[in-house]
């Protein structure tokens, strides 16, 4: 029997915990999103994100305006980024394709980056320095095999996406001391995946590609986390073509697993960002 | 016979190309080199710096008095951070271990931390952005296989060792769009050591761990670069065993490899950092 990953289960867990927290405490960490490309995926998203804010007691201010230069997204973003009543801003991207992502990433101030993104929390995660913010998606993983109990420490993660908000994080997170994996970056241009994936203990596919995990990159003892979001015939399916549930040892599904992990570990973040400036 | 990638040469080719063009622009990079904390080999690579430096026509300025706390170390550096006439500043490490090494890299200006240890130059590298700074190793190693047209777009590159100085970066900067490797980094607590590097096209060893890669570990087709500094009996030996060499098909030996590359990138992320500032 393949074991599911709930993702679901396990974030309704951590929101429940972040939810008695701030009630004990008696405070109110606040979060403002940008959502200045609109996209019916994003727009999506943001709603989820703001959603869960509020069910657990946080504040959220949702500015919701186009922005199609840097000028425009940083003069957006200037007022909030000085307020202290702030805690945690977040840029839903992508953005207009005129505007240069890193430029904008970099205009957040890094103690607010509850996305994790500013080229200096990135830095500190490379440094495995905690006083930085674990890009969401990557956080919601860990969080998530430490809940089942996965062993990773000398086990080998594949990681098939290279993209500063899922696979390099995620390879710096789970390659870090304590943490102990040992972890293969792969992407499009890798030769023999099939190989690689048949050699590895946990598999993550956040390439968004449908299909792309077949079952012979499968063996009875592996653990696969399924990051893809893709859009099918109207239906939202992940990376993993679905023979392959039935061949693994445990599956983090899609819907279900990795996205719910995401918007608690931006519940979690936005927490720390209010906890270390009061 | 295996092809023998001589480090030694291609930074003598990369310094004579740094002096031509510092001689033609009529320039003179200044590097200030801070050495607090006593130690031989510390004193070698300082010394080698430094010579490299005058070597090729930039200025050099050595700060050597011994730093045993953060706030000492960080008033030494306060003039020479915001001193226009100063190009790239580097600490010498390791430091006094009664000073956070993190603390200390965070008070070097990013744009004149030549070594590339910064959380935002670390952070550029996650996002491959070309403005930042890149660790003199990784930097040097990928010239080295660039020089010998060393294929490695697809290919599988195993490094051993995830120190913030060699494999995180080289992992990221190997992995980057471009250059396009699948890269593992692998460590101490990594299981199945053997079978992973048999199967890796470029072995990239930098554990500082004598004889560890060993002859099963090869084949024919394999190429190996040695980051490895270790003394054994007076020696300066790599982390290859000597039987190895003649098995793989092209190595960057110890001493004569990395250690001159290292040095040279040093002058290459020097000059950039003049040149981003005049």
């Amino acid at each position: 029997m393949t074991q599911i990953l709930d993702g679901k289960k396990v974030a309704a867990d951590l929101r429940e915990s972040i939810k008695a927290f701030i009630q004990k405490k008696q405070i109110s960490p606040h979060l403002v999103v940008f959502l200045t490309h609109s996209n019916p995926a994003s727009s999506i998203y943001v709603k989820n994100k703001l959603t869960a804010c509020a069910e657990v007691g946080m504040r959220t201010t949702l500015i919701e305006q186009p922005a199609s230069s840097e000028a425009e997204l940083t003069k957006l973003l200037a007022s909030y980024a000085t307020n202290k009543d702030v805690d945690g801003i977040l840029i839903q991207l992508p953005l207009h394709q005129n505007i240069d992502t890193k430029y904008v990433l970099q205009q957040i101030p890094p103690e607010k980056d509850v996305d994790g993104l500013h080229p200096i929390n990135l830095g500190k995660l490379v440094q495995a320095d905690p006083s930085g913010f674990i890009p969401c998606t990557p956080l919601g993983i860990c969080t998530l095999l430490d809940a089942y109990k996965i062993p990773i420490r000398g086990k080998h993660v594949v990681i098939i996406g290279r993209s500063i908000t899922v696979g390099k994080p995620l390879a710096l997170l789970l390659s870090q001391k304590g943490k102990d994996a040992t972890v293969t970056l792969a992407h499009t241009a890798t030769e023999h995946l099939e190989e690689l994936c048949s050699s590895a203990d946990i598999i993550v596919a956040a390439a968004g590609t449908p299909n792309l995990i077949t079952p012979p990159m499968v063996k009875k003892t592996t653990t696969i986390i399924d990051v893809g979001i893709n859009r099918v015939e109207g239906k939202i399916v992940g990376d993993v073509d679905p023979s392959v549930y039935q061949l693994c040892a445990a599956i983090s599904p899609v819907p279900g697993g990795v996205g719910p992990m995401t918007i608690a570990s931006l519940l979690q973040n936005t927490l720390k960002g209010y906890l270390a400036y009061h």
